[in-house]
């Protein structure tokens, strides 16, 4: 595995790859890497000839009141871990590099960002948008893979994608779970033992979700404030935001029907986490 | 020539010509072509492989007041002259098909762009650069021809490649300006007798600008004032800017010094119409 910071050179090797011929499968990442990242990466080594994975800890993504300062890292085990997944090329741009002074360009959605987490985090999605159509340029992939637990920044980058006419395929894979189900996730790291312990509320609240569903209920009201109680009784737990909405277009729902997305931010202790859920409900 | 309005087969045109060993020089239009545009294609076809011509009335760089629904079209016209200037592909999308319903990803460039056109024309750049992101998506070109007529647009267009990290060069080719130096403008096909007549203030000006700093004039507020006197005693001519600013950066300039802009935009009757010149002072 080659590790790359310069851009040019970067986008030199993987031209050179295309070159010979192999398609470009490519991850982007901000490090700290857990299972849930590396699913993508083993699923594009088994799809791509060349696989490219990007760290970089975007600072346009984060607002000034965010964990951008603290956010994990560990470099060192990033890299075994890609080495051992099977990558090819590390990119690891330099944020001075990357955003130099003068930077004046960025990328919008302006409608699937506008709820979710884009109503909690203003301009997180602009970040993403803007850093990931530089990465594209960079990589020009065949292939790029995202995972479900960001759902809402998956649903917008297929559509920044189309909307841009990017010419590549996205992947979207599944949730990656601790075995207690939590959704693995780079800031789990923050979590002291009894914060880890009360996070379990989150799965627990979205299986709940599911089997009111299963048995029937289809009043979106009812089912959020059922899951909201089971959440609040937790002494750690502080709901941003429970939502059910239209999984494609991400509208709000007043009954659930047809492909249905539950979505949710519950701070624990000082620690935003997010999960999701996907069901189709068919109209009985 | 090929003409083709469908996106994906265009794209593969340029791709098919890209495998051929050709490189692939794109001149974006929104036709009602002349000689400044022509010039734009004729360069491309003695620096490249295989060129492409785009035309596209963007709606989305005019605002509700401005001039789409009466934008001089001339679709035979301007195919025969493409022939002839020898472009290989005029590519010709669809706005359905460029904007589908949904559409919701914008590229906007946040320094640059809120001087100068961008004042008045609010929302005018960012239309701009979002359809040339698609575009440089879907031709994916080497060289990207740019007329000096519309510098704040080609500054704009210079840094979005550079920010956003696109693989192109870009060329900006001088100003073609009709035999009584009315800078070439699709929209001076508005103009009637006496408007037209009226339109040479506009480069008298900018040649009373550069005569003034030739004799020593540094102080730009005076220049500004001097030729606006000149546009101002034309019956049918308004000004809607004259600015004098650093030619790089748009920075407002006190003294004239470095390389400098004088740009203008004047409604002469009903029709706006822009001109500049460039010039490198020196510091005696």
């Amino acid at each position: 595995m080659v590790i790359q910071t310069n851009i040019s050179q970067a986008k030199q090797l993987v031209q050179k790859a295309r070159k010979n011929g192999k398609s470009v499968g490519f991850i982007p990442t901000m490090g700290a890497l857990h299972e849930g990242h590396l699913s993508l990466v083993r699923e594009a080594v088994d799809e791509c000839g060349f696989v490219v994975v990007s760290i970089f800890l975007n600072p346009l993504q984060f607002s000034p009141k965010e964990d951008l300062s603290h956010y994990p890292r560990d470099f060192k085990s990033d890299r075994k871990l890609l080495k051992l997944a099977g990558a090819d090329l590390l990119f690891y741009p330099q944020a001075k590099d990357f955003y130099p002074s003068g930077f004046s360009t960025y990328v919008e959605e302006t409608h699937l960002s506008k709820v979710l987490c884009g109503k909690s985090r203003l301009g997180h999605f602009r970040g993403v948008c803007t850093v990931l159509v530089k990465l594209f340029n960079v990589i020009n992939p065949d292939i790029v893979y995202f995972g479900q637990k960001d759902y809402q920044q998956a649903l917008i980058v297929r559509r920044l994608i189309s909307d841009l006419n990017f010419s590549l395929k996205m992947k979207i894979l599944p949730i990656v779970r601790d075995k207690d189900n939590l959704a693995l996730s780079s800031r789990n790291a923050y979590l002291n033992r009894s914060e880890r312990k009360e996070s379990l509320c989150i799965y627990e609240a979205l299986a709940l979700a599911k089997e009111l569903i299963d048995r029937g209920e289809k009043n979106t009201k009812k089912i959020v404030s059922t899951i909201s109680k089971k959440i609040s009784s937790k002494k750690r737990a502080k709901i941003d935001y429970i939502e059910i909405r239209n999984a494609e277009n991400l509208n709000p729902l007043d009954k659930v029907t047809g492909k249905v997305l539950i979505a949710l931010a519950v701070y624990i202790g000082k620690t935003r986490l997010i999960d999701n859920i996907v069901l189709n409900v068919k109209n009985k």
